[in-house]
């Protein structure tokens, strides 16, 4: 039970089903002050959108976003801020069929043997609509963090089994200027991509590689990246709310999130001490690293070098082709699953990533605040 | 701050430093009527042992565990269980130069920056002894989850570039007796083994490849893999406190941590959706499913089926070989780092990583046992 | 920040302002499977509306509550509940002028000294409408301890200086069946009353004292008691979450609380040892206590015996009388505020502190369910 | 189950039994670089022991505190402080009859009803020297609000039927100077008191009360009351996690407390509007109120102005004259209990109410810190 709720200090409580009356989300703990307008979150909200590319769902979601509580004269007041999205486009007659059978790879089976029954419309909770909240929330931590001078750029690193041949800190490199990172054309390049890739080769091979999964009536999954630039040093908790750990179970509480990494990830591994280890030095009369293997987090705090972070997402379990399952009967049947599905969400889900990212680091930017009595005696 | 305590309702909080006067962890909320004494704990602590193989620190850690609280007449009392592992073998002159500076690799800057100075004395709060807390805690959830059906198997899948040829489920294959898994007799095999590698031949190379580290001054890292039978379909909470959202959060605040997958992980993200997707089908008039790329779970649900999960560790980063670094005054030096290091932590791992499953899996049986109506019709 | 979330396990999280464009709840870990429907809430939410008698303000709130998501086909899925009053009578020009002073008794100056600055209209969050949220959450909570056999009844205890000349051990005896009580009887009556007190000669007496109130242009205070009739032993959490600790949280979570009492409350300070023990005693078999000084609560945890609490109520601030304070400038000023407020507010407080007090004993209800290894076993 | 944890921030987990191997704390969460050292602690422990007067038990209890962890050159290092009192003076064959029967008062039946058997030597876990963990960790709680420029003074306001003449407010303006108040005096003055209470001639009849009751093998309640001077205003948070709602619940949470009131409690319930407002003023160009009935919370924030509390004790359960109850078999019995019990906890409850206290306001002021934009741009 109960489990909607993500954050300890910016914390937001997402509800609504794919095909009830609405999604929203409650975030509280936002601090005052903050200047807010409702298309700070449309624009979020537009970057997850269906219908943007002929390889997401051609549903018409408008995903409109309402403000009903927490900001008075264009400011938040520190109390919670209440968004919903109406549904708009409800088809469920689309969906009704799968009241009486479990959709391989999707959660109509768990669902029932958690609660003994299920919201059958488009997969009612476990639905991918269920991250708007997550998104409308987020796109609130992202404005508070860039006003603290941190940035983040997220992208489909691999669709199916493309990938862009620059890793994370190839592209840093390139934005580089002295100790600090300009994202914002690299950013804008990813933002016209139809696949939101920032590299332009790949992405028409993802295309193609696309074209060919929808002729067979299948589906693909891909790897979002993340960087986030500009966090202090200090940032995550010793044990068991490690920045890293604490990024693990946000991008892995998306649905479809099959694997997650930090810096070098599961090639660290396979690495040698000599090689994985991350020098000192001084630049600027700071303190940094020369190389970033580590993905700017040493013992589950940040260094102040950017993070980097990867989340593999498995195939759509959706597809047009035949598939053995189980009725709710317990009767083994052939299906074949038709509607409007993406053949590929990862797009899709960068934004989710980059949400999930600025909400996380956001709460221990939070819960750092008190770490010290020197800070607390000029605070009080 | 805070940060010290894991899970809603089986609850650790643990304590205690590398060089301090002990360590230990208060496991809150644990069943009443347990059987439990000390030696339940022992075995467990004594897998993470230094000392058992030559690949392992020489240092004499006796850690043995003393129950201080919460157990009466054998059994447990339902309130708090303070377990204390005191600290033996001190040699803090060993540490005592890295006051001056930051190892590569290590938490040292880190701690600096967040809290103005830091215990130096063999990592202090972020040394692999603290990991100790876990073990204790995760032995008693252990036990639990075993008089409930469950078993846990863990074991070094990857030693450096040295990896075993089966896969978990060929590993599971072979023990599956009907609907159920016999996993005693690999256990025991992956117990007898210096590396608690489940397979010999690949044990007996990654010995060799740990003998070439040692002799470079270098050191290694590697995946540990863990396997879970025997939960009950509908463990695990939509959303956000998913059972593989959760238990991302709890791998990957183990030291070391780079990456975590889930069933087929991060290769999902290149398969289709053809080949990914795990058909359900009947089986003893249970549902369940042909194969198990998912890893027993979707939509952040347990299906029935075995979970499977991975772990890769970076490489140790206390190396002999010369480093370049900075010291505390910001100054660039050459260091090496003597002493009593191991030059691969994974085997000692292995047992951390199967605790904090098991904590993370117990702590959503208990969520769940109030999800239903009809279910606490019958306990009220 | 936060702090708009209460309960661990049914958990609610409020939202809205007095003048916003609704108000607001999301309740998660709502059990899945019970039947769930508009009127179940609008029932509670109908008892504290203003306008029912001539001692509350005489707007008119529609307050009509409407279920956005977590409900399907009649029965709650176990996923969140979201639940939306909108706001219909917002006069804001009846407020305006508020915002450059600080209303003695209220929460104007406490805001601003926290946040910067406030949301002037109608208090904002501090708004008695935001108990609305409160209400439609804890209806559901009383309706899963109605069927799980528990049952509440509260009442106006005092008006002022009018007190009821029952106590609620006399009020139970009259009530008592064997071992259960029937309270349907005596809720009807309180239900009856304009300022839902069980006595109606005291009801006639507080009538005329609020007129009194009234015409000298000033306001009232109060006390509410509240009864739990078959809240199994055993509920409760020694140390922190003992029950009567969450309860006090609960009830003084309310605005305009002042004092909470269990039992004898504090009286039981001036009392001797041989006087407040309640001795145990058999009654049907079944283990029981003689008297009730202790209000059904024995080291936090249920006896069994009715569960006994009061409230005191401060007089509502908003009095028509001039008063001194001071402008947002600092200047001392001599204000009388006017508009429509309730002399009183305890005759619609009652319905909240019900609500409260369902809220907290279901959460620990549910807490309990896995106490014990022998339920656990059955259960899984 | 859990619930052995308070506090979000400075967050405190007791363990122990009355007559186990020992009784502890960890303090997780608290800011680095506190100058901390046993002394510290110890001298608040000195406060709640036995055997100081013939009103307490005359049991000699060391109660020796050690600090394990979280302190490294004198420093809190910001990981967790981990504090032990091993228990010394365990006569188990005192309480060993116990083990058989319901004592009335205690929570002897409630433990067996929760978890099918319990600790029955002293009382176990719910015996009252639980509270030695919440004092040591309070006693670092109120080090740190002392250096913020917050205090504190607990004093017993009522020993049975005696109360002191003074209120809280009277005591408080002996001791104002301008906008501070010196409360070391009166700090200096009840400490020397036998019974913790302010007013000699009071504590004379106080204790000529007590020899009554002893002399009659019967026991007394009593009445704490506490003032904390020096809070900023802004802090508590709106809705549930209100500062009167924390401290309602911190107080509640110690065993024997049956009622509990801020600022005037329940006599506001019975005054009117215009005599329980505090009229704004201005005061050396500081925003403070004329009165203070409300004790310091307006809308569950501090207001600045000193923070009155009351909590009222019922008499200890354990006396000598003889009592009617049931045994585990469900037989009536007749029973008298001896040993070494106080026939008041009040005074050294005292010390214990402070502690809770000092822990929720630390807390709350850890939660603040978030609270605005204008200070976290400040912070980072």
């Amino acid at each position: 039970m109960a489990g909607s709720t993500y954050g300890k200090h910016f914390q937001i409580t997402t509800w609504g089903e794919s095909h009830g009356k609405g999604i929203g989300v409650v975030v509280d703990g936002c601090p005052a002050g903050l200047a807010l307008c409702e298309s700070d979150i449309q624009k979020f909200l537009d970057r997850r959108k269906p219908g943007k590319s002929r390889y997401s769902t051609q549903r018409k979601e408008g995903d409109k976003v309402e403000i009903l509580s927490g900001v008075f004269e264009g400011r938040t007041t520190g109390t919670p801020i209440s968004l919903v999205i109406f549904n708009e486009d409800q088809r469920s007659r689309d969906y009704g069929d799968i009241a009486s059978y479990y959709r391989p790879g999707h959660a109509d089976y768990t669902f029932d043997a958690k609660y003994g029954f299920r919201d059958y419309r488009g997969g009612g909770r476990s639905s991918g609509r269920e991250t708007i909240g997550r998104v409308a929330g987020g796109a609130i931590a992202v404005k508070i963090l860039n006003e603290l001078g941190i940035s983040l750029l997220t992208y489909a690193r691999s669709i199916g089994t493309i990938t862009i041949p620059q890793n994370a800190n190839d592209l840093l490199a390139a934005c580089r200027q002295n100790n600090t990172y300009c994202l914002q054309e690299i950013e804008t390049r990813v933002l016209q991509d139809p696949l939101y890739m920032p590299d332009r080769d790949s992405s028409q091979q993802a295309q193609e590689y696309l074209e060919t999964c929808m002729e067979q009536m299948d589906s693909a999954g891909g790897i979002v990246e993340g960087i986030v630039t500009g966090v202090p040093a200090g940032i995550g908790e010793p044990v068991f709310d490690k920045l890293d750990a604490n990024l693990a179970k946000a991008i892995f509480s998306i649905g479809a999130v099959k694997g997650f990494e930090i810096g070098d990830g599961f090639a660290a591994a396979a690495a040698k001490g000599t090689e994985n280890n991350d020098n000192f030095c001084m630049n600027n009369e700071q303190v940094t690293t020369a190389t970033n293997h580590a993905g700017g987090i040493f013992g589950g705090i940040s260094s102040g070098a950017p993070i980097i972070l990867r989340a593999a997402f498995k195939p759509t379990p959706s597809i047009a082709a035949t598939q053995q399952t189980v009725n709710t009967s317990g009767k083994e049947i052939s299906i074949s699953i038709h509607g409007r599905h993406d053949p590929i969400i990862v797009p899709r889900a960068v934004v989710v990533v980059e949400c999930m990212t600025a909400l996380t680091i956001l709460d221990l930017l939070l819960e750092h605040t008190g770490a010290r009595m020197d800070i607390l005696k000029k605070l009080y």
